[in-house]
């Protein structure tokens, strides 16, 4: 990579669009957002991922060695597409992080996403067993606390938040909402996502701030996190129920 | 049962010893354990578990439809253990806090509670699929939250907390606890748990408490927290490595 290219990669968005994935890989990773939306992790086969796939199934084995590692890098495609999500364009500091709970958070979850991130909870629980989904969840871990912490940093900066140590705030927010995240999909019905987001609330609203006491703006329209938005959903989709939550 | 027993029940103790769990069905979930730890959960059969209860197999299935049905069983009996394990006997509720957070996320995690939280983690991210297992995670979630809220309550009675909401603190501090459990098991050997221990003290410094600025108390020695001590280990567990963290 050049000079040029490397500063080009450096900026959130370029960085998004050309790491790696050239056109075809993008399509082999729609095929396979499709398949795990339609089939689950479990059941998912690479004969699954081809048949969402307009182009030949050999294709599929020339690029990838097997199933773990076409999900390996569906990883690390989910993680620069969600990067996109989470690339904040408020200038607060404070704002930017509540933005960013209610992406990660939303009240409602739309069914595709739903059922994507069941798939990588799947994913996230082979991890033990599984080193290349092991270490793309680590790359996910360590992204997602270092964008918090670039938040928070520069809100330390700025003289937004005082008295926090951005690197172990990072850390309690990626867990907490890591935890929100996998309590929400794994118990459903029964999860008060109003409680879990007053809680996220009452979070933020207890970091020190130069501005205490006062809430920082309101939360915008809320959004699924984690999705990969320009896959498209599949045409009829009577696949597992749970709608909106 | 009798207004008597269901009293008893009442105590925490005789709850978790008389719950159901009569010796043979104990006797189950034991073997349960122990296969869980050496064949992990996606490899599991009632064979498996079989192999490793000294009594029938039929008897097995006598008591259980099959494997779902049993593992449903043994999530409701490590829920019961765990409620033990977790019936911290200091009087004051920020020490009560710390101490509890301290054995849900330990600076070391022992082998066998490592395999163990591997299995209940991949039993998780089978709810979404399973009715049984969500009903179980779902129940275990909310004991959880009881026992933390029922803490802060009694926390903010004694005025050791002020201005809290016990109830949304709790669903923070569970989200919280299980991120950090997630995160752990599952990118292991990059996990900090050094800074995710200090991000915890953090969030418990920082709840508002008439002694605000100090620490109350040190944590006490490190325990494994959901495991299920009495099961034993198996003779010679040469299984899967990744010992302490």
């Amino acid at each position: 990579m050049s000079t040029e290219e490397a500063e080009e990669a450096d900026t959130e968005n370029a960085a998004t669009e050309n790491h790696e994935f050239d056109p075809l890989k993008t399509e082999i990773m729609r095929a396979t957002y499709r398949a795990l939306i339609t089939q689950g992790y479990s059941d998912l086969t690479m004969q699954g991922i081809a048949d969402e796939f307009a182009k030949s199934k050999s294709l599929l084995y020339y690029h990838y060695d097997g199933k773990a590692d076409l999900l390996a890098e569906f990883l690390e495609f989910a993680l620069h597409r969600f990067e996109t999500e989470i690339a904040v364009e408020e200038d607060d500091p404070a704002e930017q992080l509540r933005t960013l709970v209610d992406r990660l958070v939303p009240e409602e979850l739309e069914e595709d996403s739903y059922h994507v991130q069941i798939a990588l909870l799947e994913l996230r629980s082979e991890a033990p067993h599984e080193d290349l989904f092991r270490d793309q969840y680590t790359a996910v871990d360590e992204r997602i606390t270092a964008v918090i912490s670039g938040i928070l940093r520069r809100g330390v900066e700025t003289g937004t938040f005082t008295d926090i140590d951005p690197e172990t705030e990072a850390e309690l927010l990626v867990s907490l909402l890591i935890g929100a995240r996998t309590r929400r999909l794994t118990t459903y019905e029964e999860f008060d996502v109003r409680e879990t987001r007053r809680a996220l609330e009452t979070y933020l609203d207890r970091l020190p701030s130069t501005e205490d006491g006062t809430t920082v703006g309101g939360a915008e329209p809320a959004r699924d996190g984690m999705t990969i938005d320009e896959a498209g959903s599949t045409e009829d989709d009577d696949g597992p129920e749970r709608p909106d939550h």
